[in-house]
């Protein structure tokens, strides 16, 4: 695994330690702190059997404060009623102890299993020593301690000049299955040290997300357990930034950015992914329709194994648009894979099924619909579909 | 291949040839025709691109008669415009000439690979030698020419008494892969030779759809072609069965019986299929809710992968009622795989993982969710999702 160059914004340490949850082995519980209290927010996954962690992060962000983030994998502690509800608590306090800050400012995510309770001897074992490792070059480690079947960690970061300060964001991801709109993130921590207030820090957060992490899917399923939390410290000591001015679209812009590099990063290692697919819809008549278009492409596991076998098969393609429930004239509409223009006046278009193939060769394969409808677009990332991806999910808890 | 006893209704004959559209070789025409003239009824693909013999069965149907139908398969004639059109309607000529029918009278349909152009010369030789061949025990080789990657042919036969008169039931269908609610047949024909006037055709035809093919699912995707077609050509010579009174709900039971054991034919042969999954929900407060959750439970990669791989992750299936959109109390509802409860109270209750693992040994896998929160009910049929998926979808054209 590379160690690759990132910033880390300021007054932030983190650790990544091994306390024995997954069977596989490997580190699993990360600890993430400020050193001053952030402001925060939190987006959640919509499902109805929100896990623990979740439900516990919805009640302590009430205030937009957090300090610490603890995390763990190889259980979700998703479906485990009062017990993992106690558990996710018992987590938080077990940290606001070993890092000196109030239960309400810690901030619980879990992922893995559905249905086994959490270990909670090796939990307190984990987060005490997790609590010693913490350190400024500890995001590496802690990145590692999230990942489940990821075959790779999930990082970004830039920096930003805001008003003659330097302002750094950081961000980890983790996700590979289970993954679909209305939160495609699995786990997702961004951090900055920017001064922002948190009607601003939300309203950016939710623009970010929309065009990133809710742009990727994997499997079509949403997990019980997705979360993505923002938290801003403050020690870049720029003028505060609110949800209006020239200030808040630089602030925006730059979380787009960062969001959308760690959803490219999930949907690049979808479980079994050998391509990466980028399905853009314009000409849409409302965003809606432009969305549900790339959508229904994007989740088809007729194109998806098609594109894994590198079959021409465009015609799933044009299958996909017709089944997404969108408004649009099927005579009007283009398709392109790449270059190759594939379908055009409701019929065929097909130059060359070898140059099809080498679109499909390359490891990143865009397909390009135009509904000719109006003016709104999207954007949705997904991968191929493999024999890796049962593999993966016909054995996933041995 | 078994030849199963098919009782087959008076007065229709079929033959099955092949006519070199299908790369693989085999049977690829299936003709169908009435001595006399028939009661109709069709139902077809809600797909956007809904393929051109779709298009000229909408329109020829709209007296309600029939005498034929011919159906091709390896080549779908499926967005593919203008030129398409006129291939099928050349088709239903070319079946008017060889039978001596009005062309209004020929219903055509196609299944197989979308896009590409039927190669007429084939087809002509292949009409004409199916006409020649017609005779009443032709049904077993129609069968058969319609299947594409399905490793079996669907028939499915019944007697019925009405009135003193012996009324006969046939159907043949086709379907393995793209096969999702919204028609999800493929193709299917349903013969008889009750006397019925078309409204109580359509009735029942209807009510039967909705209670068999709309309720099974492969793999979530609705195919361009998708055709059910009913036809009663009257030769029983019983009383006319109209849409209302004891007859009536005799001819629709019987009905319902038949495309139920075809559509259970077409997921227990889902493409790589080595399960059937009937996921049943009771207690919703809509049959509408009930069929969200049995059909986000029968879509969902997720659960169904690990169905092939006899892993007893019964989270997944808890997670993905929780992404099914329907209306429910999470602590309230019960989720059991055969006799083995798997969730109540929020929380898990899996007594023994030896007990579920030999629940999915079974080639029958229930899946049985009990929403408690009102009185309505739903059952999808679906089937695993194994590597030969992916392998039969990753190459299908080759």
């Amino acid at each position: 695994m590379d160690m690759t160059i990132i910033r880390i914004p300021k007054g932030f340490r983190a650790a990544g330690v091994m306390c024995g949850i997954k069977k596989s082995g490997g580190k699993d519980l990360a600890l993430i702190v400020s050193d001053v209290p952030c402001v925060a927010a939190g987006f959640f996954t919509q499902n109805a059997f929100a896990a623990a962690p979740v439900q516990l992060c919805r009640t302590h962000l009430k205030n937009h404060e957090a300090r610490a983030i603890i995390a763990n994998s190889g259980c979700a502690n998703a479906c485990t009623g009062k017990n993992g509800m106690a558990d996710a608590l018992k987590t938080a306090r077990l940290v606001a102890r070993a890092v000196g800050c109030r239960v309400e400012e810690v901030l619980v995510a879990s992922t893995g299993v559905i249905g086994p309770y959490l270990p909670m001897e090796k939990i307190g074992a984990g987060v005490n020593r997790a609590a010693q490792e913490l350190r400024a070059t500890g995001f590496h480690d802690a990145a590692e301690a999230i990942i489940t079947t990821d075959t790779k960690i999930k990082t970004a970061s830039l920096d930003l000049e805001v008003g003659g300060r330097t302002i750094t964001f950081f961000g980890m991801a983790k996700g590979a299955g289970m993954i679909n709109p209305q939160m495609a993130t699995m786990l997702a921590f961004v951090l900055t040290d920017a001064v922002v207030s948190a009607p601003a820090l939300r309203k950016a957060g939710r623009y970010a997300l929309e065009r990133s992490f809710n742009c990727v899917t994997v499997d079509g399923d949403t997990s019980t357990n997705d979360t993505l939390l923002f938290l801003a410290n403050g020690c870049a000591a720029n003028t505060r930034i609110t949800p209006v001015g020239k200030d808040y679209k630089i602030f925006e812009s730059a979380l787009t950015d960062l969001c959308q590099s760690l959803a490219r990063q999930i949907a690049d290692d979808g479980e079994g992914a050998t391509r990466l697919v980028k399905v853009s819809v314009t000409g849409a008549r409302s965003e809606k329709d432009a969305r549900k278009v790339a959508q229904a492409v994007a989740t088809s596991n007729l194109v998806k194994t098609a594109i894994f076998g590198h079959d021409a098969n465009w015609g799933r393609i044009v299958c996909a648009i017709g089944n997404s429930g969108a408004s649009f004239d099927p005579e009007k509409i283009t398709v392109h894979m790449g270059a190759e223009l594939l379908f055009a006046k409701g019929a065929p278009q097909v130059k060359s099924e070898d140059g099809l193939r080498r679109v499909m060769e390359n490891h990143e394969v865009p397909i390009l619909i135009d509904l000719k409808s109006g003016n709104k677009c999207a954007t949705v990332w997904t991968c191929d579909l493999s024999y890796d991806y049962i593999k993966i999910n016909a054995d996933y808890r041995t």
